[in-house]
Order: structure tokens, then sequence, then C-alpha cells
């Protein structure tokens, strides 16, 4: 690879099976011997000065300066009035597309074959602006906000991302017939980004039609772009085509190539320290990671062992119907890794 | 059955295919001596003197006057400024709960068996409120009312159906950990409502999981209760599980036992006057309206008929895989009525 040289990657392990997972990665890393060193940082939010919760200073200096970071699963709290970690993290770095693929694991069994696709969700605005009013007792109103900015952004990255990945289509997912200010701006947005990639076919279809076709048949998409929330959703739904969020990689990608590749299940507490845990999703995430950096080669070998082993399907995890601790999975990929080198 | 009076129904027939599934209808409600009388009406928006375009008055005065409706697909004139027919009905008769059961289809193929759920919808308010902005060129904003009168009439609808139908759970949809006080209120009007019915299971998931687990199993919901858009959604993404649009019947219930049922697949301009149509999706929702006016048993022999055609398989219309027509189906389901008396 051209850019083999040492590089410095915030590792943010997160909550439950967070550290678990986190070191799982790291050895196959060494195994694969990928050239990085990690960084750990904290991210749970401490009290300020002024009183509200706030990111470390040290985690949020870390990213700044490395501008890549890999991250487990945060605990969210609910309903305790402060934002979710995850989407603080998003906001502070101003990472404004959520790339979700998906695709069809050999070896793991489910109703869809043949699925590769990939969600471009627009990741800053839209539903999720945190914009909220009570009116009136009773009456509330939540502000979507839709900028031409963030759209075209969004929709340039998605193009970028199909072209560079030698994907043939690019569909935009909305309801402007419901929506004919917000989504229609964002609609427009999309169209006029496709005007400049004639080589990529693109499709314009309704958030509900797209639901109803991708249960149907999914292997008629490829890129999808989207707002925030349809991109919410249609990113689980896909994961769920495929096996879930324990197999699906995601990453969170910002201005001049900063970004976040991070696994989007859950922390399991239930299963937290038991070395049960399914490192998949943060391992493939790594992958895409890696991609990001142009360290191609690492990523495809890293994620054939990944693959391979999933296929031969002799040394699985318990959510992947195997046996396996999660440290005898980790060491079956690093074998792997080690016996193709 | 105890309501054999005769009694009279607005027909809206509406675009493209729909006269011709409408006419299937009504032979087979013919066929199987449902004492009601048609009230055909057109719903086609009429140029008023004020400029705007309106539904018909002799439209709405049927409606108002016979307070049950049945409505073939319309054809939605989008991006043209004015708003969707079917939305502006749904508004015109104040129709706040939107109503769509998904029942896997003996002998229709999929991948999914024993899906047996109902999406229940608000269906007035939320993200189709229509009250958008354009702050600055280039930044939008979409505006999601919620309220607590919408949110606590559409559960109690959802309760009141499950306990009508005998149905043991109620699962409420919402992303209350993004839109704290929009779903947030939402949420707490069906938990409140949840309170009054102790013999029915209550369940509350985060949309973007219903989605995944959907896919997964969706055999694990029963009834769904949401706001809006969401059901939009869910219903599609269901519908997709069961065989599509042209198998799913509607319902939208309005205050005091006002309700339209209707297809909700399109208008199929290219088949259309071709006698091809599927009028499945239809007749299921007079079937609904059939047992909404509590005529059980009449309800019951015709969905048996059309239940047991599609099951036998030799009288098929096309996009159910036989090479049969709309008449032709439709005789046999009637045949099937007659032969059961
Ligand atoms: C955890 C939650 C706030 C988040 C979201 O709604 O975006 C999650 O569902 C996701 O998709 O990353
Ligand atoms: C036709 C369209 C306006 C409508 C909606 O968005 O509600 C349709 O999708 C539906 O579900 O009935």
């Amino acid at each position: 690879d051209s850019n083999d040289s040492p590089r410095t990657i915030t590792l943010i392990p997160g909550d439950g099976i967070g550290p678990e997972i986190s070191n799982s990665v790291q050895k196959i890393f060494e195994a694969a011997e990928v050239p990085i060193s990690w960084e750990s940082v904290d991210v749970t939010p401490v009290k300020s000065p002024d009183g509200k919760f706030r990111i470390p200073l040290r985690a949020i200096e870390s990213v700044t300066k490395n501008r890549i970071g890999l991250k487990g699963p945060l605990a969210t709290p609910v309903g305790k009035g402060h934002q979710s970690l995850n989407l603080a993290l998003r906001k502070q770095f101003n990472l404004f597309a959520n790339v979700r693929p998906c695709k069809t694991l050999e070896g793991y069994k489910t109703p869809y074959d043949n699925v590769d696709l990939v969600t471009i969700r627009e990741n800053t605005e839209g539903e999720y602006s945190g914009i909220e009013h009570t009116i009136v007792p009773g009456v509330v109103q939540s502000i979507k906000l839709i900028t031409e900015h963030a759209s075209l952004r969004v929709s340039e990255y998605a193009f970028l991302y199909a072209k560079l990945h030698k994907r043939e289509k690019v569909t935009v997912v909305h309801k402007a017939n419901i929506m004919r200010l917000s989504d229609g701006l964002f609609l427009k947005s999309a169209r006029q980004v496709a005007e400049k990639y004639p080589e990529i076919k693109f499709e314009e279809m309704y958030l509900d039609t797209v639901c109803l076709k991708m249960v149907q048949d999914p292997t008629q998409f490829d890129c999808l772009v989207m707002p925030n929330l349809y991109g919410d959703i249609l990113s689980d739904l896909c994961a769920g085509l495929i096996g879930g969020l324990g197999l699906t990689p995601s990453g969170n990608i910002g201005e001049n190539g900063a970004a976040i590749f991070e696994a989007v299940h859950g922390t399991a507490p239930d299963i937290a320290g038991q070395d049960k845990a399914n490192p998949t999703a943060l391992l493939l995430s790594s992958v895409m990671m890696l991609r990001h950096l142009h360290m191609f080669d690492k990523a495809d070998r890293i994620e054939k062992a990944c693959f391979d082993t999933i296929k031969d399907g002799k040394v699985l995890t318990g959510d992947l119907g195997g046996k396996s601790k999660c440290s005898e999975y980790t060491s079956e990929i690093c074998r792997r890794i080690k016996d193709s080198s």
C-alpha cells in the first residue's frame, strides 16, 4: 500500500462489550501488521464548570488531531434530558455522511441472497435538528431542518462514493410528495449533483416504496442517499436483511477526510465481560476505515479472513450460531491472516 | 347478521384500474347478496370560484350522508403544487386512524410465513401537517405536529381494535430518543391508554428497531400504533412481506363510525381498461368495511372465497402469477360464494 506509514488512530472502546470487541480488533490488526498505533480515549461526558455534561476535552483533542476514530458502542441514557452521545460525536466533528454497507455474508443464512447495497445518510440535520417546542400544553412541534448546503454535500459524497467503489446506481429516497419544501430541496439537490455524474444511474423513489421493494427484492438497490431519519430506518432494515447490527459496519464521514467508524449495535450489558461478544461489526467498520486510509491490501486481507471464518462456520460466536468465545473467533481470524501472508 | 338492513355506501371508483376493480367488488357483493346499495361519486377536484381546486360538493355530501365509503386508487399529481387527493379526503372527513392488516395469504409464496399483524397509523397530523417554510433561500423547515388529543385518540382506537379483534399486544413505535418532545408526547399518550387495558400486552420500540426485527421475524408483532409517517413506512414494509399493495386492505377510521376503506396501490395506468387488474386489495378493504358495519357473516364468506381462490391457484391474475383476467378471477370468487351458501 502507498500509505503504509505509521498513523495514530483514536480508539473509543465504548461501554458494555465495547472494550472486548475493541481488543479483538486490536489483536487482528497486530496479526495483519497494520501500521497504525492506537490512542485510546474515554468519551463518557464529564460535568463542566457551567453544570452541563460535555465530552472530555482529551477525547475531542485526540479525534481533532488524528482525524480518524474507531468507536465501539456507547450507552445512551434515554429520557435523561441530555442528548445521545452517539449524536453528540457526529455533531461535534461535523460528520455529515453516515455510510452503511450491507452485504450478504456467505455462510450466514437469511431469506435474502446477494444483498449488496450501501445506505448513505445525511447525518447532521433533518429530523435530528433537536429543535422542538411545546406550543401550548398538549401541542408539540418538532422541526425538520433541510439545507441546500448539507443536501448537496451528502449527495456529492454519495456519487463520489459510488464512483470510487465502482457502483452503478444512486437512489435518492424521499417523501417530497408530502414534505414538498424540505424533501423537495433534498431531492432537487440530489438531482443537481446527479447531472455531474452521467455515468452513474440515478433513480428517485418514495421512502415507503423503497421499504416495500427492499423486502421484496433488495438486489435491485445499489447506493441509496437520503435525509437523516430515513437513513436511520433504512440502514436498520437493510441490516436486518443480512443478519442484524452485529454484522454491519458503519462510517461517519466528515470534511477533509475526518471520519469515525463505529459498530452501531448496542452495548449488550448482559454478556459484557464474559468473552461472548461478536466483534464482527466493529471489525468490518475498521476494514472500512482502512479503505478510507487507502490501506486496501490490509483491508482486503482482514475482510477475507473474517468472511472465510464465517463461511467456514466452525469457530463462531453464539449470536452467529456457534459455540466459540470472542477470543477464539478472534484467534481464528488472526490465524487465517497469518496463513495468507 | 343483526344489521342486514339495506344501507347506502359511497363508492369512489378512482382512476386507472379503479373502475374495473370497483366493478369486480360490486359483482362479488351481488353474488354474496350483501344488503347495500352503492352511490358512485367522482372526487376529481373541480375549480371553485376562488380559483382553488376542491373535491366536488356532491362527493363530500355523499360521504357525509352515508358515513361509509369504499375507494379505489386515485391519481396523485406530484409537484403540481396541490395536495394529494388521498390526503385531502383523510383531512376532509377527519379520518384519524389508518388501519392496515397484513396477513400471509396461503398459497401465495413469500419468504415469510404466518405474518398476521396490523399497523394503526395516526392519520391527521405529524409529518403530514403540511406546515413548511423556507427560512432563507436554501434553508427549509417542515413542522411535525403532535397533539395529545390526536395521540390519545389513535391509541384509544388501537387498543379498542386490539380488544375487539382479540389481539394480544400493542406495540407503540417511536423515536422519542431523538424527538423527545413530539414522539415523547405520542409515547406518553400511548402509555396512558395502555394502563386502561391491562389485559392487552403493551410494548415500546424504536422505529429503526421495529424495521430490523420486522424483516427478521414479523411473527413477533401483533398490533402496532404510531405517528403518521412511521405508519406510512411500516405499512408498506409489511405489505411487502406478504406480497405487496395488491393484496393488502386499508381502512381510514373517523369519529362516530365514519370510515373510508381503500386500496392503497397505484392506478396502474399501463394496464387500465384491459381486464388485467387484480381487485384483491379493494375486495379485502370491502371485507374490512363489512366487519366495520358488523356484517360479519357476509365478510367471512367473501373473504374465504377470495382466500380459497388464491390458495387454489388455478384462476389468478397476472400479478399473482396466473393467466386469468380480472373478470375471470371475479367470477371464480363469485362461484365459490354461491357454492358456499
Ligand atoms: C442510538 C441512536 C441515537 C442512533 C440514531 O437514531 O441515529 C442509532 O439508531 C443509529 O442509527 O446510529
Ligand atoms: C399517496 C401518498 C400520499 C400516501 C401517503 O404518503 O400517505 C400513500 O403512500 C399511503 O400510504 O396511503
